[in-house]
C-alpha cells in the first residue's frame, strides 16, 4: 500500500496555510470532527497565543557555519525533533490516512505516533513505513487503556511485534464527552472508516461518565504497564509538576506536556505556560515532548528552548493530509523543519542543544498558583 | 401548583446557550429588566472575563473511579454544590416563575435561593418544592431590610414557617437606581405581575436616595436579626477582606461573594478577583459562597478551588426559564452540572474537598490596594 | 445676561450620552476643535481607559444613612468636588458660552474655572454668576503666562478685581501645535468669538516653537507670580512626582494633575496612572486635584480616593453645553453629582474623608520609570 | 543628478500619514517588497506596540528657552538625531532612488546609511550629497560579509575612498528566506533596478541556507573587519545583552539595537523592549542606535530617553519617497524633526542629553528570560 501523490495547492507558503485549503476540501462532519474544541476554545486559542507572547531575544555572529536538528531520545537519532501528534482517524480526512501521514513523516525524518484509535491496522502502517528505514523518524504507537488489562495488554504486544519504538499513554482523556461543533454538524462515522485496532466494545462511542471513569487509569496501572513491555514509555497529557514528579520517581520514560489540543478540558492552560515549570519539576531526570498550537519554525524553537526534547503536531498536519495526502503532509513538515532550521540559525544556534532560556522573553510570566 | 413541561429549544449544548434563545422569546421590556447592569457594565463583563483568566492545571491518573459533586452546607447535605440566586419577579421571564425555577431546581439537587422580591408568595414556593424532598438543595429565602424593623421580622418568620433553611440578607443594594436598559426600554411592570410579598410601601419603586439610606442596614441590623432567628444568616454582596473579617467576629454563618452580577455598583471587582483574599481572610470561620458569570462547570470548579463551598447562578437561568419554563432550567443545571463533574474528573479530582489552589494558575495576581 | 432654558435631548442618561447629542449639533469645525487630541490619540483613550481599569472593593453595612459630598478646599466650603475645567472659547460650542457654563455650574454647586482663552469677558462672568452666591461652587481663574510679566499681572489684577477666588497656572501647554483634527476640518474662528480676554498679540495663532518657548514659564516665574497676588494659586497640567516635590517647597497653594486632556503631549500617562505617585509625593502638603476622562461617578470617586481632593470635567460638558446650552450642563452635571452620590454610597462612604486606597484594586501596578 | 521636486499630497500632518499614500502610488511588486515582514508580522507588529505602551511622565516650568536636538557621534557633531536606515533598492519606490532619499535627509540635517544593496552606485549618492556639506547629518555605509573577505574589502575601500564616515555592518541577516507578501505579489525587479554595487554573484538571489550560512559572518570576521578599516564600525541587528557585552569587549564602535523591522526573525522582541537591557549592558562604554517602528516624534525621544544616542527610520521614509520622491522625504523628516523638538519641549528638555528613564512609565516591566 503506498500513497498516491496529489498537487500542493497554490499560495501555501507555511504550514498554517493548510487550514483554509483543509476547510474547502473537507465536508462539514470531518471538518468539525478535527477542528472541534472542549467548552469554548479558551484552551485552543491560549495554546497558539502563549507561543506568540514568547519573544525571541537571537544571539548574532555566533560561528553557524551549518545547522543541524537532529536530536537523540531514547538512544536513537531523530533526524528533527519532530512528530506527528497521535490522531485519531485519519481516513476520515484522506483516504489514504494514517499509511500517508506516516509515509510523508518519514520521508521527512519527523516522527509518528499512531493513534490507537487509527482506521488502519497499526501492522499495516508499521509495514508500510519500514520498506524504507533510512533517515527515518521514531514510529511509536499510542494507546489507552482499555477497559480490562488483558485487552490492554493484546494491544501493547501487538505495537511490539509490529516493531513500534515506544508506547505513548495518553492520560488526560479518561472522560470524552461530545463536543460542541461535532454535536452541530450532526458529525457521525461515514461506513467504513471505523477504529479498527480496537476490540468492538472499545471502540463504540463515550459511554457514562461513571462507565469511564471506572476504565480510567491511574498510576498503578502506570506502574502495571511499565513493567510488562520492553519498549520506552511514555506518558501524554501531564501539565502538572506534581504529576512529572510522580512520573519521574516510577521511571517513566517520558512526558508529553500536553493539553489535547484544546479537546478535553477546556480553561487548561496552555503548554507553552507550562513547560517551563515542568522542565523545572524533572530536572533532566527525563525527556519532556510537548504539542498544543505549533504550526511555526518558531513555535518549535521556543518549545525546544524552554525545555522540551522534541514536538508533535497535529491538527495542522491533519489539514495538509486532507489538502494534499501525503505529498501535503510532507510539504508542510518540510516547511515546518525549514523554518525552524532558519530561525536557529537567525538565533544563532548550531545545534538544537544550543537552546535555552536565554534567548526568551516573556510579556507575562506564568505563575503557578502562587498569586491567587 | 406544578409547571408545564416544555420543549428544549434545538442547539442548546450548554447553559449558556440560552442566553440566544431567550433573547427570542422575552418581551423589550422583560430582556431589559434582566440583562441590565449598572452604568458601563465593567462588572458585569469583568465576572465573566475573571474566570475565563483563570487556568486550571490538571492531575492526571489518581484514583477517580467516581465522581462525587455533593457537599455539607450548615449540617445539610447538597447534592451539589449549586444554588439559584435569588431574582425578582421571576414570573415576568415565564407564567411558572418562581415555582418553576424552584421545582426544576430541586429536581436537579440545586438549592433556590426566593427572593423577597419574587412575584410568588413564599408559601407557594415552598409547598410546592416540599411536595418531593429526596435528593432536592436547600430553600433559602433571600430579604433586604425593609423600612421598619417590624416589617423585616414579620418576613422573615414567614420564611421561617414557610420552613425555608436559611436567611440570605442582600446587603450590596441599599441603593438602587434605574439602569439605562430598562429606562430605555421604558421598562414597567405588566399587570399581575408584582412583589407579593412585600408590604406594598416597600414594593414600589426606588424612591429618593436618603429615603433609600435611612433604612440601608448596619452590622448592628445583622447582629439584631442574627438574634431573632434560629436559622442560619448569610450576607450577599460582600467583597472586602474587611467585611469578611467582621462578618466572621458577628458569627454571621455564610458569605456570599457578589458584585450583584453588575447590577449594583459599576466598576466593583469581578468575584473571582475578590475570592482568594475574601478566602484568606475568613480562614475557614465560616462558609464563603460566589456568583456572578458563572456558567461553566469549570468556572464552578475554579470557584471551589479558590475556596467557595457552592456556587450561585442567577441570569442564566432565567434565560432558561423563558425559554423552556421549568423544564429549560432543569435541563440547563444538568448540563452544567455534568460539566462540573466531568471538570472534576479531569483534573483529577474525586471530589470537591480535593479541589485547592494548586489547580489553578492566574494570568495577572489580582492585588488588593496594595499596588496603586 | 442669562442663559435661555433649552430642552435636554432625548435619552440621556448619564454625562457620557451627550457626547452622540453634541456630534449633531455641533458644525465640523467646532466639533474638530473640541474633540481633537494631541498625536495619536493615546494619552486621550489612555486617561478613560485608566479609570475603568482600576477596580472598586466596596464596604458595606456600614452607618451610610446620609451621604455628603461636600468638601473644604482653600478654607471655603464646596458643595461637591466637581469643577469646570478651563476650556477655550466656549461660545463655539453654544452662544450662551462661559455664562451658560458658569451659571449652570453654579446652579448645581459645582466650581467653574474661567479659561483665560475664554470668549466672553471674565467680568461678565463673575457678575453673571454672582447674582447669587448661596450654595454656589468657587469661581476661578486660569491664565499662561504672557509674553511679558507687565500683562500677565494686568490679567491677574483683573480676575483679582473681578473676585475670582484662585488663580490656576497652566504649566503643561507652553508649545501648542495644530492637531490634526482641526487641521484636517480647516478649522478657523468664526466672525465675533475671540479670545476677549488677552491683548491681540496674545490672542494671535500659535506663533514658532522659539516663540512660544521664550515666553514658557521657570518656576522662578511662579515665584514671581505667587508674590504678587493674594490668590491660592494652583499649576495646572503636572504629572511628575519632582514637580510635586518643587511645588510643595515653593509653597504653591495646589496642584491639578493633568495633561490637558491628551490635547498637548501625546504618550503622557493618563492621569489616574500618575495621582497615586502624585499624592505619595506631596504627601498631604498641598491639595491636589486631577483631571482627564472623568465622565462617571464611579471616575471621580476613585480620584477622591486615590488622593485627589477634587476633580474637574471638561470635554463632556461642553457637549452638554453645545447639546442644550446650560440646562444641559446642570443636567449633566447633575447627573454626575448624583452618580458620585450613589456610589458613595454603595462604597459605604458616607463622606469623602472615608475614601482612600483600600476601596481600590488596580489590574496593573503603575511603574514610575523603575522598571524600565 | 539631482532630485525632481514634487508637490506633497494633500492631508500628511505627520510621517506617518505616508503610508496611505504610498500604497495608491506603488505598484503591488513594489508594494509588497517594502511592506513585507517575516513569518506573521508579530516582530512588525510589537516594534510599534512597545513605544505606544511606554507612558510619558513629562517635567513642567523647566528652563527651555531654546530645543535643541544636536547630538555628537564619533566626534562628530549630528543636527538631528535621527538618520535614514539602510534600505535596499530605493529606485523600487521612485526614480530618483537613494540619491533624492540621501539629499532629503542631508537638507534636514538627518544622517543617511546607504544600503550596501543599493539600487545607486555608492560613489554616485556620496557625490550628491557632498556638494553641500553645511549642516548635513553623517552619511554611513551598510555592509555585509560577502562570500570572501577580499570582495568585502573592496567594497570597504569604495566606502572608504568615497568618504563615507562610518560602516554599518548587518549581523541579523545572515538568512534570507522570502517573505509570504513578496511571494504572493509574485515581486520581481523590474528591468534596470539592481544591486549596482554588489559583485553579480552576490547581488543574485537568496541561496540554499547551507550557502548562506557559509558566508555569516562571526566576532573573527568583525575583528578583521575592524583592523582594516579607519571607519567607525557599528553593528546593526543586536538585541542580546550578552552580544552587546562582546561588542564592547572587541571595541566595536557602536551597536543599532534592531530587528531588521521585521523582516528576518519573527518574534524577535521589540527594539523598544531590548533597549533597556541593552543600554545597562553597554553601560556607556559604546553608542547604541535604535530603528523599529519609529514614526512620531515621541518614539524618538523615548528611545532616546531609554539610552539610544540616535534613531533609525526605515519604511516611514521609503513611504514618503514613493510619494512624492525627496520632497516627500525632506518634509517627512521635518515633521518627525519638529514633533521631536516639540515633545522635548513639552517633557522640559532643552537637550537631547537631558532625556532619562525618569521621564518614562512603562505598563508592563520587560522581563530578560529571568522569569520564564
Amino acid at each position: 500500500m503506498s500513497a498516491t501523490l496529489e498537487p500542493i495547492p497554490p499560495g501555501i507558503l507555511s504550514l498554517a496555510d493548510y487550514e483554509a485549503a483543509a476547510r474547502q476540501r473537507l465536508d462539514e462532519g470531518a471538518w468539525a470532527y478535527f477542528s472541534a474544541h472542549a467548552g469554548d476554545g479558551l484552551t485552543r486559542r491560549a495554546n497558539r497565543a502563549a507561543w506568540d507572547r514568547i519573544g525571541l531575544v537571537p544571539r548574532v555572529l555566533r560561528a553557524v557555519r551549518e545547522v543541524r536538528t537532529d536530536a537523540t531520545l531514547f538512544g536513537r537519532p531523530l533526524p528533527c525533533p519532530l512528530l506527528v501528534a497521535p490522531m485519531a482517524l485519519q481516513r476520515l480526512a484522506h483516504p489514504d490516512g494514517e499509511v500517508g501521514m506516516a509515509l510523508a513523516a518519514a520521508a521527512q525524518g519527523a516522527g509518528f505516533v499512531l493513534s490507537s484509535q487509527a482506521s488502519t491496522l497499526l501492522e499495516t502502517v508499521a509495514a508500510a513505513v519500514r520498506r524504507d528505514d533510512s533517515g527515518r523518524g521514531p514510529l511509536w504507537f499510542q494507546l489507552y487503556f482499555l477497559s480490562d488489562r488483558a485487552a490492554t495488554l493484546e494491544l501493547v504486544q501487538r505495537a511490539e511485534a509490529a516493531r513500534y519504538e515506544a508506547l505513548v499513554l495518553t492520560v488526560d482523556a479518561a472522560v470524552r464527552t461530545p463536543r460542541a461543533a461535532e454535536q452541530r454538524a450532526g458529525f457521525k462515522l461515514p461506513a467504513g472508516v471505523g477504529m479498527v485496532n480496537l476490540p468492538a466494545s472499545e471502540a463504540a462511542s463515550a459511554g457514562s461518565l461513571g462507565a469511564l471513569l471506572a476504565r480510567a487509569p491511574t498510576w498503578d496501572d502506570v506502574a502495571w504497564l511499565k513493567a510488562r513491555t520492553r519498549l520506552p514509555l511514555l506518558l501524554k497529557g501531564v501539565l502538572h509538576p506534581q504529576d512529572a514528579r510522580e512520573a519521574a520517581r516510577l521511571q517513566v520514560d517520558g512526558l508529553i506536556v500536553s493539553n489535547h489540543g484544546g479537546r478535553t478540558l477546556d480553561s487548561a492552560i496552555a503548554t507553552a505556560q507550562a513547560l517551563p515549570a515542568m522542565a523545572d519539576a524533572v530536572a533532566g531526570a527525563l525527556p519532556l515532548l510537548v504539542d498544543g498550537g505549533v504550526v511555526r519554525g518558531t513555535d518549535a524553537l521556543k518549545a525546544l528552548a524552554l525545555g522540551a526534547r522534541a514536538v508533535l503536531v497535529g491538527r495542522p498536519l491533519i489539514w495538509a493530509l486532507a489538502s494534499a495526502g501525503a505529498a501535503g503532509v510532507a510539504h508542510g513538515l518540510r516547511l515546518l523543519r525549514d523554518e525552524l532550521a532558519v530561525a536557529l540559525a537567525q538565533c544563532g544556534a548550531a545545534r538544537l542543544a544550543d537552546l535555552d532560556r536565554s534567548l526568551l522573553l516573556a510579556d507575562a510570566p506564568p505563575l503557578l498558583g502562587r498569586d491567587i
